[in-house]
């Protein structure tokens, strides 16, 4: 089944950065259940707005979320240093948010990563900026991939990370990814793909129908992981929806457990 | 672009029975303004449901629709003769719907369809049944498409139809056809793959939904046409979306005219 990193616990977040700000833990609780009910199978937590504060800012909200999560949560944040604090205080396998090919990130992120037991998002962006082709994101992935395997991380710890780009600046970056998708996966069966997927939609009008019609472009070109707002009914839909139509859930039990809950809808 | 095929008038339909029965022109008329409205590129025309009116319902059908069809017409029925008699009624190039590798149907429409100029909707039925692989379905496309070269059609007037098979029987329906596609249209690159969707859906709850994300894996797949309801404005909706997320819509033009006249909304 596809897997949902809930996104909602990030400062950048007004509410949750007051949240944060006044040490409101029901709000942040109350936040996570929800993602949790809604059927996230991991949580974000990113404290990175509040400049000076991240690193008491995330120790709050993983003492605040950790005696409520049942999934694990991913550690988002760009500062080894943050993440070591993060990686001893949770108690199940986190996944680490992120690596990339940029020299500065990689460079601080490879010796974090050694010798842990983790997954990790790796993104395919380097110090040339976004990839501009599929044949770019492909050769970002695979060296990720290989990186990653030499200091020790198994294929499917990794979940790569595409870049999704706006297709209103060029009606190509859809099949540019969707190509991408579907060869690095036929490159590497195990490796996950995983992303934002919002971005597709940038500077168009009525962006949800887009985002939810293109994870399930991206669905079938073998993304299994996606990183959403798990309160938005309609593309948590979409999402079991096409699980259930990609042969993901037996007997249909999943779709009708979901329609019986009221929360996927014609 | 997609191209959508409107099922709407057919006899089987009761409210297109009943104009059909009382001659009511201004009925069918207006039905097929509004396919056109809604974005058909084809308008399909069966007449087989009241028996032994077939030939007179549709001469009389014809003769109400021509007048006002600005696209060409999908001629829909098992008997040559009455295809004989509509194919010398229209304007445009029609579509026929359908031939099989059904004995009796392959026999009987070959003979109609050599030195025609028309396009052709293959169906991947044959006297075992349905197919059971994707395999089975790929090679009885390709068996189609052959036959059907041979008497002088060129592969991009085939319109192969795969035969979607209801995911709530079997959760593998779902994946074995869109391996279907993707193998067909690898091997046959001008091939087109239509058919009817809802099948995908029979036998479950919230069927539009299913309907809706089921098409847009197909379209990543590789079909690039289907008979549906256009006047189902969510369906359509998903398909333009997609069609701009599959690179197919310059400058998004197509999606921006869609939001505009409210038929795309999130």
């Amino acid at each position: 089944m596809f897997e949902v990193i809930g996104e909602r616990i990030n400062t950048s977040r007004k509410l949750v950065q007051a949240a944060v700000a006044e040490r409101d833990a029901d709000y942040i609780i109350d936040d996570v259940k929800k993602q949790q009910d809604a059927g996230a199978n991991y949580i974000d937590v990113n404290a990175g707005a509040r400049i000076g504060h991240e690193e008491e800012d995330m120790k709050w909200l993983l003492n605040t979320i950790q005696p409520v999560a049942t999934v694990p949560l991913t550690l988002d944040s760009p500062d080894p240093a943050i993440l070591e604090m993060a990686f001893q205080m949770v108690e199940k396998i986190p996944m680490i948010n992120s690596i990339s090919l940029e020299k500065d990130r990689f460079d601080t992120m490879m010796p974090f990563l050694e010798g842990k037991e983790c997954k990790i998002i790796a993104l395919c962006m380097d110090d040339t900026g976004m990839p501009n082709s599929s044949d770019d994101i492909v050769g970002r992935g695979k060296t990720l991939v290989e990186e990653l395997n030499k200091i020790g991380i198994p294929t499917d710890c990794i979940y790569i990370d595409p870049l999704v780009q706006p297709i209103s600046t060029d009606s190509n970056k859809g099949q540019m990814v969707l190509d991408a998708v579907r060869d690095m996966k036929a490159a590497f069966p195990r490796v996950h793909i995983t992303g934002g997927l919002s971005n597709i939609s940038y500077g168009l009008p009525q962006r949800k129908i887009i985002n939810r019609t293109f994870v399930t472009l991206m669905m079938n070109a073998g993304m299994d992981s996606a990183i959403i707002d798990p309160l938005d009914s309609k593309i948590m839909a979409t999402i079991r929806t096409a699980d259930m139509l990609l042969g993901k859930d037996n007997f249909c039990m999943e779709y009708l457990k979901g329609v019986r809950a009221g929360v996927i809808e014609s």
